[in-house]
């Protein structure tokens, strides 16, 4: 149940078998049935989540009401609004299962007492949080400076693994295109 | 001169005298003058600045030759590319200061010693690159569910003193807009 996050802590620091129990502590287990929501715009954040099993869409509904997917987390992601979860305001996101999910999760006042009892977790949430940056940096400048053909192509290249289980209507919501744009690219793709 | 820096930790974490003497140390002081690079895409990003005075943009050039901002950085900003940083890859940023500014400046390899040496630290910065990361998902979502005019007014609120240093040009290249685009918001803001 907690190998794959084991696997994923020590990719950023070494916690031995005691510390890695003391850290799974507050931890729940949590299944997500497909469409359902683990936080809806407007709702506080008080929990983070890693992702055990399954797929999540992270989107902000614009004035139009279209969907605009910040992020999809899958196995080994972690999910929450982090602007919500720290500043405790209702939340400009909504996070919805794509697939039958299992999470582990801890509550905000869970992970404070985590930093307290155990300062390797600054650590490692440092770091984490560099990671998330990163991936959400590099989105950014893929926004403002590329095609959404490229972006596309760059989605496919940096997570395979998510952009498989997708369909186009997703990735459109991701790519700030239309469905049919993303139809398009995938056939002329299909056969060049 | 580190006067604005031992305030801007303040917000963050507690250190006494002693504590903020230590982490200060292998830092130092750099003047740069306006249009003056403190990194060039290409290049690998060594250092990570605290902004004493002054104004730098950050931003991406992109297929078209144009500069796209990532984002504008006054008086108590960080500035770094994270990603070249942390990777230690050429950068996709560059970062140029747009007036007379002075920086406090720290090397990769120092503030790593820093972690080592004082555990505080790993805190202060899992806080600040929260507030980074926050900082920016905000910009992403502006950037893919607002028409410019709101993204133009989000901007005035949210970073009301750096907006009014800036040129229409600069404006525009956050916005992704043209810089005519920015005079005719401005012009019909003053009418109404």
């Amino acid at each position: 149940m907690t190998d794959l996050l084991k696997k994923n802590i020590a990719l950023n620091i070494a916690l031995n078998d005691d510390e890695f129990k003391r850290f799974i502590k507050p931890f729940r287990v949590a299944t997500v049935q497909k469409k359902e929501y683990l936080l809806r715009e407007g709702e506080v954040c008080n929990f983070e989540a890693f992702v055990n099993k399954g797929c999540f869409k992270v989107y902000h509904l614009d004035d139009k009401g279209v969907e605009q997917v910040v992020y999809f987390a899958a196995e080994n992601w972690w999910i929450t609004d982090i602007d919500s979860f720290i500043h405790q305001t209702p939340s400009q996101l909504s996070i919805q299962a794509l697939e039958n999910s299992e999470i582990l999760l801890i509550q905000k006042a869970d992970k404070e007492k985590l930093y307290e009892d155990m300062p390797k977790v600054e650590k490692l949430f440092r770091i984490m949080t560099q990671k998330t940056h990163v991936a959400l940096q590099r989105r950014m400048i893929d926004t403002l400076s590329k095609t959404a053909d490229q972006r596309y192509l760059e989605f496919l290249h940096r997570y395979p693994e998510i952009a498989s289980r997708l369909t186009n209507i997703q990735i459109a919501a991701y790519l700030g295109v239309s469905h049919e744009f993303v139809s398009k690219i995938r056939k002329k793709l299909s056969h060049s």
